[in-house]
């Protein structure tokens, strides 16, 4: 049985670091998983990557210590379960505006009785062993995505379901939604008592909190207010800023 | 008729800023062109990439305002001649060793008489424009690689042959071939040496110097030393250190 | 016109003896071509596969004897119409669960006014031919899949829905509904007796009846009980076993 | 920031005039930009494309004078709002059957409060420039097809809808809603007037009308009418014609 | 045993007339090969495509009644088998200088001990069937190509060598290596006689000549001159030609 | 420091079985990475394989317990290189015919001043770990093939090649070049000899054999023979073989 990493950091009450990828590519996907993090999560949503590509990054992130999960489009069953059957090991789901759409995010990852999702493990098999269809159901960790206006409405109930390990909070698309614009570490004061109550409901109901970080030092410091699953900035902002700022050095101090 | 900023910059008697792409992808190559380089080059010696890829980057780096251009894995005319025929603008071609090797890279890149090219522009065409038959000859920036222990012995003659636009030190391979390791930015004094006798070389001949940097800082004070084509790091160490930083940085003040 | 061999073997009352592709890859699904099915199977739900790939596949499938087909994700109607405009000549539809689904699966198999398919055949002009659009309706074959409890309640509607050609039974998804386990060969009554209870509607109904099988010997019994459309196992499970088989083999006598 | 052709065009009072690609494909994605269209549709609904693919293509669009737009599959939120960050600068979206079908289709396309995408413009910000999110919602153009007998009856209703630039129509598809055929130019009176109903509704509701065309002379023609957004044919149908008049005018006078 | 178009055409004293893709795309192929030419070539040299995508080229072709042929980028041996192993039944090998090259160039296609391919023919078993090895050596086509002054010197004995099926002109090249220019249909004196001087050269040595041709009239033209393999153009400036013709004429009777 | 298990098993004194891929795709790979093998080989010679997809497939390998290696096209320095940088942990190169060839083939695999390998490793720093360049000359396995009359004349001073880890037995070519055809078990006298002159030859000079076998009993006979690198037959071949007895079997008791 494979283990997840995820499972393991939160076992020891440790706050698990993902990395982000909205690059697609196995290369940069196998950087990521040397990189230190205890997760690294392709991003079918905005990243540009569609699921060919996404199997070759999972194939990519399993060949290194990391454990491989995805973020998914849309609460949309076939496409999660596809990224199951690929070899995810935890799936983050965006826009998460109901109990009743965290119910069917659950039942897509889980198999009947528990849930709705079709057999065929492919992948699944190789990276989670032979014994994958005993284990997958509390292999995978499944997050859902607080970031609408329905969604913070409905945040206990949805802090509730059965099944769901913990909500993520994504601050650009929170702010939006109440009208605060897209800053990745919120000022406003609305934005961050939003995210503060998704945080609190999430361990009320003995559930983890995920959020979406600028910086690593914003990570460290939402570690340290309770998150415990952080992810801080993509591969793919990281690489503008590094870009952007060695193209500018080798310029400084020429004359 | 498209410009070569690489020229552009040489006419204006400053240094080429490049960026140097390992990672096999387009969108990666399409940051690094909004990124602030005057030309962005595509590896396909070292780098993780094929020939299809790099005409999907060559694509990408055509929609931003870099010059794209390409290392070739080696001297061989045909992949030369692709590279050119899917539009790069400029060729950086490793180990050269002899005046023969310089004149065959050369001939590689020039239609009859002046050269070998055969003809068949294909995305050039649209890259270039239509008249791109007419001006490629004086479009293209043509590089050759001084690495090896018969390549710093042929120096001079090698900085003479004609239609070579200059040479494109590597470090780390000057360094092994010296026989004291690989170093981004050598300390050993042969090595030292052998660098700047390689810049003092081209300058002799009324030629241009590039050379791989490791770090923005380098290439900077390369670039005050009198080297005209400098390459602050590949893209893909830039995001290794980033990543791990990132990492490692979201679990520094965890407790 | 293009004939479809399912309908071919059909109409000689005898089954058909279909390949199934979990591997995304045209080579294979070549291979498969030749290897004596009547049609190859493209199973865009738990295959490593993804719509650019399956179009590639079902162009290899079709320089060979046998007829593409496509199983799909889901009930989806834009999937199911690129399939066929890439000219797949069957659909397997996983997940019927109701007389509504069943009819919406056969509506994107059609064009107005006996469906809702959007036109635009593309590939399907190439493979199907320039009277593409005369004889697709009667070319395409639709089976729809029992493996719900919801399916298996509704088995006699959905056989009876007009333009459906008949069910496929997936026992491993069956036999997790009846909250029996995943076994390709199902040894339990309750699941035995479900899986003939399929054969017997669709029997009733003057239609066509297909399962995937765990094996060979599994198929040609679930042909000789009266299913016309047999599957012995997916290449990617043999593919398994054989690579398991003489890596083991190889050792096996060495001293 | 970045601007959108079709925009300018209209803002000049003039027809749009839009190449339309079937090919998935990077190279004649270029080409087709570099052709003297206003702007390049990639068809992801019945063109041989999909999402990976698609990238690849907007940005070889991205490097000609071309604006680079999408025809989704169907009014799939997720699937619209990837085209978006992947720096399409308009959607045509299929089948609009209702006003709540066409709202959904403009709420997929612009951020809160104005409407429900998701944060993450990825490639767009590239594409776009970086103040994006600041212009995206009036760069970006969105045209709703009507070609059901649905969208036609509540064709008033959908014209009216707030932030829908106008109605696109498919001669084909909405010749087979009217029972009359696929005809590109259709001569039926019956599917005539309802073309003409189309423009006229979007003239008296202040939007724009585009319709696809079977060639460049009845283009002309719909732009003389008052479409505002014409396709000369797909390069599909293009090439597929030039190829067979070539092989075959290759054997005419041979003996 | 699969026939090859290409010598079923010379055995009736017919002209092959092939297709040629610059495109590197399977369905672009596909559409090719359903265009009525005898055979289809891939161009590996020029055109934007490498092995990977060849191979599903040549499977696309295989799919249709065209013979499925490569154009190398080189007289590369290993290039050349991977072709012949991918399934090409012809080979065109461009800039043929000496016999010493011709001979080798046939070698790479001829199996020991009539020359030095190496054994695995991969997917030349299915394309070519099982008996392949029997046939492969006189299925095979092999046109080498004369382009330049060192070929045009060499003519007679290259025309002379064992095995070599016959010459292939390309008019771009020669007339570059005589300094007339590159024109498709050369008008240059110098150029025109050197062009009949090689279907003299071929027609006396009893071997067969090629010619590309900038259109179907020009081929047409010269297959009434004894060329019996001939080009009307490639597939990418056919439809570069059409994209602009279509979008000029959409905008053409405007007002 | 990644071991290569290719050594751990020479250490033991038991003999390496060896997966081979022709099919140029990532999940096989990666289920052959699984099935028992010391190794699995990517067959770039023969394979529908390309670099870019060897790439993937070095990534799946990397992922399973098997160690990832390469046969090249042919000994061609850069190609051998790119291997390397790609993550391979040995070469397989085909048609050594000279001391000079095999001397040129380990050259290529080994930094100065060793050899004239580039420096630039890649994948091969993720792969081989952070001290790769340390121990990558004495991790990397080098096999040259055997298999023209060329390479058995000069097959004992090839094998006196130092840094040369052993030879490996193609027999099919083999047969060929001595006029006996292509048996995968060869029974022809000549031929037997031949090989076990290969074997022998190797084992007098401190060298390893390896051969291809087109079964597992056969590589284990070969095994007993004293061969330590022996390879049960390729995926492709396994899977052919399924395919058409599944195929067959299904049909088998229909009556």
């Amino acid at each position: 049985m494979r283990n997840n990493n995820i499972r393991d950091m939160w076992a020891k009450g440790e706050a698990v670091v993902s990395a982000w990828l909205s690059i697609g590519n196995s290369y940069t996907a196998e950087i990521a998983g040397w990189a230190g993090y205890d997760c690294v999560l392709v991003d079918l949503q905005h990243g540009m990557t569609d699921i060919q590509t996404m199997i070759g990054m999972l194939q990519a992130i399993s060949s290194t210590p990391a454990t491989p999960i995805v973020r998914v489009p849309s609460c949309d069953a076939p496409v999660i379960m596809k990224a199951l059957d690929a070899g995810a090991f935890g799936i983050v789901c965006p826009m998460i505006n109901s109990v009743k759409e965290a119910e069917a995010f659950v039942a897509a990852t889980r198999y009947p009785p528990l849930g709705e999702r079709s057999f065929g493990p492919a992948r699944g098999l190789l990276y989670g062993g032979a014994d994958y269809f005993q284990h997958a159901d509390r292999s995978i960790v499944r997050l859902g995505m607080i970031e609408t206006l329905d969604g913070l409405n409905a945040l206990d109930e949805i802090c509730a379901v059965d099944g769901l390990d913990g909500i993520f909070v994504g601050p650009n698309d929170l702010g939006l939604a109440l009208g605060k614009g897209t800053l990745g570490d919120p000022t406003d004061e609305t934005v961050r008592e939003a995210i503060l109550r998704c945080l609190a409901s999430a361990k009320a109901h003995g559930k983890h909190a995920g959020i979406f970080c600028p910086s690593s030092s914003v990570a460290a410091r939402r570690s340290s207010e309770g998150f415990d699953f952080v992810v801080p900035n993509s591969e793919v902002n990281l690489l503008k800023s590094a870009l952007i700022a060695e193209a500018s050095g080798a310029r400084s101090i020429r004359n």
